[in-house]
């Protein structure tokens, strides 16, 4: 498959690993947005948020189960971040896997972009 | 509990429904920021995402597993849209209970705030 994060998943393309569990994957933006810029990955080809259905669902909910952890080692979790998915060209999805973008270490502005 | 979005679960303070299911409540955001703009929180009373535990889990996963079909019903489902959690000061969380702000009808900047 050609999917530039199932390539970082497996090491075939390089990355900066953040956490990894056995259905998560994190790694440092390679433009990062802010001083603590994580992308969180499914272990799963999800391609999107709209495909999150039954038999994808736990892989989303380790994401969401990593993300206090992953939010404590990078020294954020208590003066806060912002968890951002995009889904499709009106989010700005730019890879096809599902993602979640994990920022801190700044204040973030509203609206969301 | 004084809890802004405990009222609106339970009806208590008056809200533009658009989903509901036993674990999950959706409403339109009172300031939108994109034409389709919803509010979706976990019926439990999870503070932050810096409170997901192995005994909530369940209440994120069920957010996640419905925002396919919410983006569906709003329409936004084919050209995309932005999914977005703010945890503590840093991330701009305006209401202590664990939400997730879906956002459609436009498209959306790069950073997200």
């Amino acid at each position: 498959m050609n999917c530039l994060f199932c390539k970082i998943i497996s090491g075939e393309i390089p990355s900066k690993k953040v956490f990894e569990n056995d259905m998560v994957y994190a790694f440092r933006d390679i433009e990062p947005q802010a001083p603590e810029h994580v992308v969180i990955v499914p272990k799963a080809h999800i391609p999107s948020a709209n495909d999150i259905n039954e038999e994808n669902i736990a892989y989303v909910s380790a994401v969401w189960a990593a993300i206090p952890e992953i939010a404590k080692s990078l020294g954020i979790d208590q003066k806060g971040y912002r968890v951002v998915n995009n889904c499709g060209e009106d989010g700005g999805q730019t890879v096809g896997h599902l993602h979640f973008h994990l920022m801190g270490g700044r204040s973030f502005g509203w609206p969301a972009g």
